[in-house]
């Protein structure tokens, strides 16, 4: 059987990467590893969890065992539309919500209901490389916006919006702690994206899943709060889908996130989802819903991860100061999972993962999160700091230091 | 916001039926419902789920609770290939399954890597409308073959094939106790359809739900394992894909199910799931292993399920015989969930829908499940007998005969 005449044309959109078969490796246990997304798996609330999940099983086993609706739980639709109209510039009501199974689902299906071929998509660079795996088979046109420290540079975004009112469907973006950079986009930039978004009736699809992991300040009002204030309106009927998780703030384990949208957007993500797995699984909702129940679980242990995560993210800079060569330069994220690291034009990221893969030191090599030509952001990698103990990550960054070195120095 | 030119031309394939409409009905508490394909809740092995899920958070908690591989858990891949390796056949490897987040997921993803627009599918007729369902936005174009109380009628197959041997893509069958009618497609067939698949080349879906709820005599041999014997292989590297689930053995809120097909394929579908939603949920996946760990646990739970769907089974088809009016027939299954009902040519199961629903009692209309000429199917309905007591499913039966009597009566 020849199988390789069988597959869909949108298959040759996928491909293997080798920097997936390079980290493979990382699963040995003496790798330092900044290369996943991972939460801190010490810091899960276990025992809550099974507390809560015993509770569950105990007076509602049957139901939560069961097939379920594709909308999703309703008591857990109903407090996740309470949680979104707490700063009370939105009415949120479960209707608006649709349970997923992870907040990577969303990417596929609200793909699925838009994206045509050829259909114009608007991305900050870089952008989320999981977010350009679930939307190039759909084949659409991306157009880069280019970021810095401040986030998607939302000036020059205008623009191009000014010269091609009508050409784009879609806008995605990661405003707060963005994957891979770990940078957030400013309230003055926000305030200015909902304007334009109301202004050209463009669907933006607002990412949000470390939002909650603030370290310093308060969190930033969300795109889909400002685009509804530009239209004076106070209802999800406007044009952002936003797009939570559970995965970050409780475990990812559970794949439990949702959308939020305007009625006739959820109503078509509803027959999609239906036709994609039925629904999310129905013990997953029980047990999240069980967790939040209790009115001080979440903000304790987010406390605790935004301390933890901050910490971090703190000895991951000073490391990286100690550490790396001149000519090197990386991200000051103010929450998240994430920062990235920018080496002299002209170096190779992939080289020197392969180099630091021998040192027991794992990362993510930047280029597959960029839009544009062939190399583009091949000069930059991602480095993860919520997963490593803090032992680790002076270790890791070290021996990543003297990798660094010893390239340069070679090259020079 | 004007949302309706905004979605991707796909969704056109996308339709709210009047039916699911109707049937939101059947949530009412005093609604004796034959609609939905539910197994008997009063059967999931709650306690046993308590303990494997208490067991699973306190031995493993940390990595049942993170994120895992697309491919899924080692563990329950190995069980799987052994389970489907017990009857000699086939040495299946766990590199040949992916876990998957129900089998609902194994259609929508055989579809993405498989169906290019215009793509010639063959299908049984009536045959399950979550395919249909699932696949219609990837527009392919449906070929019916007619089934008789022995499934597909693989006699009228073999003509369509030796006319144009290139001209399909894929087919499609649920061999067992098929949905709608319940009905098994006889050992003969499925030997004849293994050695056309081999002979063809042709890529067949094997969706295989309900293949261990077996009322009478054992377990038929798998498509997948005739077709393997067609070409002298042992090894899953032909054109069936193989779709299970734990959904009907073990309680369907877990969202657990499985496909089984050719490294190729499985390779592909690895990249679709990982665009699509990351993993299965890795607690449903810790705590169905755990289960499963148990030897017995399993084989005796499907025997009491075997033994409750029967008695149900024969307690519908002797009120349906008492019950109902002459000229109606239905099918007699050998086990799984259901029964298909066909009404005298004229009559329409929508508008008996509707009557019924006033006398609490509701079922699905069968058009829906049909491929052909608008109304095909439209005097035909599925019952479901195993989601009711015993007692309800006489009592809803018989006003169902009162409902059909009358309008039968009003008609003559």
């Amino acid at each position: 059987m020849n199988w390789d005449t069988q597959f869909a044309h949108r298959t040759a959109q996928m491909k293997r990467s080798t920097v997936r078969e390079i980290l493979k490796l990382t699963s040995q246990p003496d790798m330092i590893s900044f290369a996943g997304g991972l939460p801190a798996p010490e810091l899960f609330p276990v025992d809550r969890i099974r507390e809560a999940t015993d509770t569950v099983l105990h007076e509602r086993g049957r139901e939560a065992l069961q097939y379920s609706t594709t909308e999703g739980m309703a008591e857990l639709r109903g407090w996740i539309a309470e949680r979104m109209s707490a700063s009370g510039k939105l009415n949120v009501s479960p209707d608006n919500i649709l349970i997923l199974s992870g907040s990577q689902q969303a990417l596929d299906l609200c793909a699925r209901v838009l994206l045509d071929e050829g259909d114009r998509v608007i991305v900050e660079n870089p952008t989320y490389v999981g977010m350009l795996q679930a939307w190039k088979p759909y084949m659409p046109d991306f157009t880069a916006i280019p970021t810095d420290e401040n986030g998607m540079i939302i000036e020059a975004l205008e623009p191009v919006l000014a010269a091609e009112p009508d050409a784009f469907k879609l806008l995605y973006s990661i405003p707060s702690f963005q994957n891979p950079q770990g940078t957030t986009m400013s309230a003055n930039r926000r305030a200015h994206l909902g304007r334009l978004l109301a202004h050209y009736g463009l669907p933006m699809y607002e990412d949000d899943p470390y939002g909650d992991l603030v370290f310093e300040g308060e969190k930033m009002p969300t795109v889909l709060e400002l685009e509804a204030e530009a239209r004076g309106s106070r209802d999800i009927d406007g044009s952002v889908m936003y797009a939570g998780t559970f995965s970050k703030t409780l475990t990812p384990g559970l794949r439990v996130g949702w959308v939020a949208a305007a009625l006739p957007v959820i109503d078509k993500l509803v027959q999609v989802k239906q036709a994609t797995d039925l629904h999310t699984s129905t013990l997953s909702q029980f047990i999240t819903y069980e967790l939040l129940r209790d009115p001080q679980m979440l903000e304790t242990h987010v406390a605790t991860l935004r301390r933890v995560y901050r910490e971090r993210r703190d000895l991951m800079l000073a490391t990286l100061e100690e550490a790396f060569p001149e000519g090197v330069t990386w991200t000051r994220p103010t929450g998240g999972l994430f920062l990235m690291v920018t080496l002299p034009e002209g170096m190779d990221a992939v080289q020197v993962l392969q180099e630091a893969v021998k040192q027991k030191v794992a990362f993510v090599p930047g280029d597959g999160f960029y839009v544009g030509p062939e190399g583009t952001g091949a000069n930059t990698f991602r480095l993860n700091y919520s997963n490593a103990r803090p032992e680790r990550i002076v270790e890791g960054i070290r021996r990543l230091g003297s990798v660094l070195k010893e390239m340069m120095a070679a090259k020079a």
